[in-house]
């Protein structure tokens, strides 16, 4: 049994922390309630929109995320993960304040490239504007080997931004086939994976068929769960 | 955007309570993250098993159930969805505790089978062992008009409880085939309609062909969910 309780800093978008939660409990080895790991999820959906607060274009989204971060604290969280990947560009406060591990999620994709035999190589990037713009990836990336390519400014406005807010609105199963446009695309390019860096991007992609995908993806929302288990196991 | 913040006491198993987040989310009307219900996910897989607890087997698991609903206030939830049906076998101590609303998932399941168009009639019941013998349902449901017919012990013994179990352990399509002939064999007594009275269930039962099963049923994941979104919406 796990005395190891883990945070769920959520609700960026709820569907996302909701599967997060999903793949948590499936990917844990189980055979009875207690032997899975004791969660507390705070899905804070009226978080301010980390885009559009990254952008200049919306309030500064850190003050409820460090609410959410006390919240968690006080219900006795150990460590702290966030499945929303442009809430790290505040990562380095958050982690400041939390004085607990917070479970990066660049840092789990990498470990889940590594798990898939991706040691090296082109990676395709896909995320939010301000995921690309803030360089959250292709920084921690580039220094371990791989070298990141991104969705050209066309597609992240006509593809990729219209397909993140359609899940955020439940319409999951239309995102499909813009998103994986641009994985053909990022692998056309000479992608030898691409990272699905927006964790509302793995959510539309299940939904259709994976055939239809030239190259292997890294499911964020999973990669973050793996990384979670490992910590509530002692890994 | 919804003021009320949702305590969920769950855990119980955490399949359930994760599934529930899923639906609560899909179920909400919304455009965007803003839009959805704040919630916070208390989800302790310790809590000690509420059959084993009930018939006199196990630990009593209303010290830890406290503890979440403790946690959960402290948290700011105004109010508590609990998606386990056992687990209301302590709702009595446990709404004393809370000051705030509990839903109780028999009034969701019953509001249910309203909007399904089920008024009355013959409802088969199925659920774990101890939800049966505390007649948490069918004392609620005989009194607004339903007759309540349930699985005989022998079923209970050689497929419901095994197939729960199985859901507990991550291992849910098998569950399907046992759920799915206890269904069409309350059908074949004359339900008009079953009950899926314990959270496992409804993930077995979706995970295979609806077109198997004789009669509707009422998902009681589904049920607590809109249940709490009336709740949040301040209906």
């Amino acid at each position: 049994m796990s005395e190891r309780i883990l945070g769920v800093l959520g609700g960026m978008g709820p569907l996302a922390s909701a599967q997060f939660m999903l793949r948590l409990t499936l990917l844990t080895p189980a055979q009875r309630d207690q032997d899975h790991i004791p969660a507390v999820l705070w899905s804070d959906p009226r978080i301010p929109d980390r885009t559009a607060g990254r952008l200049g274009k919306g309030p500064d989204p850190l003050p409820w995320l460090l609410r959410g971060i006390h919240g968690l604290l006080e219900a006795g969280c150990g460590a702290i993960a966030i499945p929303c990947n442009t809430a790290h560009g505040w990562f380095g406060p958050m982690a400041e304040a939390a004085g607990v591990p917070i479970l990066h999620i660049v840092d789990a994709a990498a470990a889940d490239l590594q798990r898939m035999g991706i040691t090296g190589g082109t990676i395709g990037l896909m995320g939010t504007a301000a995921t690309l713009e803030m360089r959250l990836y292709q920084d921690r990336l580039e220094t371990q080997g791989w070298h990141c390519i991104e969705p050209d400014p066309d597609q992240m406005q006509r593809l990729v931004t219209p397909a993140i807010a359609s899940v955020k609105a439940n319409r999951v199963a239309e995102a499909y086939h813009p998103l994986a446009e641009v994985v053909n695309s990022l692998a056309a390019r000479g992608a030898d994976a691409v990272v699905l860096g927006c964790t509302e991007i793995p959510l539309a992609i299940q939904s259709g068929p994976a055939s239809e995908l030239a190259v292997p993806v890294v499911d964020t929302i999973d990669a973050l769960a793996r990384s979670a288990i490992a910590w509530a196991r002692g890994q």
